[in-house]
């Protein structure tokens, strides 16, 4: 693997991880007041745009970090959506 | 401009601007309690290294999209420490 991207791996390790937490937080407490779908939304059409970049320069870290940053996005507005109503 | 430097900075704008309304929600209401200042760490760490990978490959749109969140999540850590006392 070449160098620059043990790097690029460590850094999609640290900017991934530090959203699970998030994650967790808005699955436990069903608190999802402090979200916000329009920058939520706002945030995972930027991240897929960031996808298909990494796609074309073949970047295999960025293409793992913003696969699992979707998931997150992804989840964070299920979330919102289906406690919003309650 | 390379075409797909186009979607990368569609994409910079994007996650940094849905970024902003956080930094801003922090400055105006000096809540902090939400924020993990482990986690904003890593976080910070985790987009120095993605600034590092985004010189090293040449790409302007990454490098501007980092620069403008390690100014965010600076400030973030910033208000944390400071209204934390409070």
């Amino acid at each position: 693997m070449d160098h620059i991207e043990i790097i690029g791996f460590t850094a999609a390790f640290l900017t991934t991880a530090a959203f699970l937490p998030q994650v967790y937080k808005t699955w436990n407490t069903k608190d999802v007041s402090g979200l916000s779908l329009p920058m939520l939304s706002m945030f995972l059409i930027g991240i897929i745009l960031w996808l298909i970049y990494a796609f074309y320069i073949h970047s295999p870290s960025m293409i793992a970090a913003n696969v699992i940053t979707i998931g997150s996005s992804f989840l964070l507005i299920y979330f919102k959506i289906k406690y919003n109503k309650r």
